[in-house]
């Protein structure tokens, strides 16, 4: 299948590189590819610059975010959750149209310092927001309560876990969960929670996961709902 | 130990049971003692008036906020969210302090109808505006990311899983860990998360709580950090 996947940060990278490498046709999108491919410097956590990770993934081009999602028969948002909106706005409705969209993106707004603040929050969330933008795009909100690196591999967090999926469309909910499966979930630690609004819950995750993040001193750890399966 | 419970819901009524039950001396606080015990019918959840809860009770005996306050050493707060400083207010400033304040109340307005909102929210908590009230006594969030019945009998959810503190205390942390390990929970179960403005992430957790209970459809679950132990 042909994915677009939307944000060359971490997260952007460890998806493409990981569907490529389950043998689908992925693209990169950017909002200016030259600009994007200029940048020769490591990020704020140290990843190298988009073009020397690009040289080790030959069959990923970089392009922008509308002839991306035009291309993917399906696409992944990546992008910083406070610009979410506008990349999907450059990207082109009539490109996302139809689409599933799966939404990994949180809405962590920095301008205050740390730790993060969420915009929106409680009685809304970016998933919902990207869902009313766009009515004709099945969003999927899934994986955004971990770690880049856990995402793509489950195994790296010993036991049980889960990943959720919130969204309006069953269809595409079951799409992602293939996705998911082939990314090495279990199909029983896939937990959907319910229509997009449940995107409030698993965005409002955040807040306590960065504590973890900070008192564990590692990334490698996830939510697991013990006793989720005891009414089945 | 003198143990002050305030709220007569089934929050209260559980801890309190439980803590009689381990050999505490408990009071429960509630604003008017005749007119709570004036009540007839059962509440929105179909739990039993609390004169015939107590009934059941005698060691436990029912009286005004500041009575009870000055009777504990330690104090839980079990009221509902939106009252809590309210109802701490009318415990007295004198009789919380330089005591433990276990706080598992969460700030739920259901003004709007359903799914509630959370107020405070994301900036701030309802741990730290107690705090923040009430300098000379020491606060601890706890418990209030499960259901009562699964604070008091962790193991009627199989597997491990997890009780979050959050506070500014250390000793008030120890304390409330003897509790929970009293409780039932394994010590190891135990995450201190850090200082009180680490409770915005253990209420947070409320929304996707709800949303698991209805998707679910009972509640004996609740948070397992699977991971949380890789990095010791």
């Amino acid at each position: 299948m042909r994915y677009a996947v939307l944000g060359t940060g971490v997260v952007g990278r460890t998806i493409a590189g990981k569907l490529v490498s389950l043998g689908h046709e992925v693209v990169i999108g950017t909002r200016d590819v030259e600009a994007t491919l200029a940048r020769t410097e490591p990020d704020a956590y140290g990843n190298p610059p988009i073009a020397q990770w690009l040289e080790g993934h030959a069959q990923i081009r970089l392009m922008p975010f509308a002839d991306a999602a035009a291309f993917g028969e399906a696409v992944v948002n990546t992008t910083a959750g406070t610009g979410s909106l506008m990349a999907l706005e450059a990207a082109g409705r009539d490109n996302l149209a139809g689409k599933v969209l799966l939404d990994v993106a949180n809405p962590l707004d920095f301008s205050q310092g740390m730790p993060p603040s969420l915009s929106p929050v409680n009685t809304d969330s970016l998933g919902e927001q990207i869902q009313r933008a766009f009515p004709e795009t099945k969003v999927v909100k899934t994986l955004n309560t971990m770690n880049a690196r856990v995402m793509v591999d489950p195994s790296r967090v010993a036991g049980e876990h889960n990943v959720f999926v919130s969204g309006n469309d069953a269809e595409a909910k079951k799409l992602v969960t293939e996705r998911l499966v082939e990314f090495g979930w279990p199909r029983e630690s896939v937990i959907d929670l319910g229509d997009i609004s449940s995107a409030r819950g698993t965005e409002m995750l955040l807040p306590v996961w960065l504590r973890l993040w900070g008192t564990l001193g590692h990334a490698d750890f996830n939510f697991h709902i013990a006793g989720a399966r005891t009414g089945t």
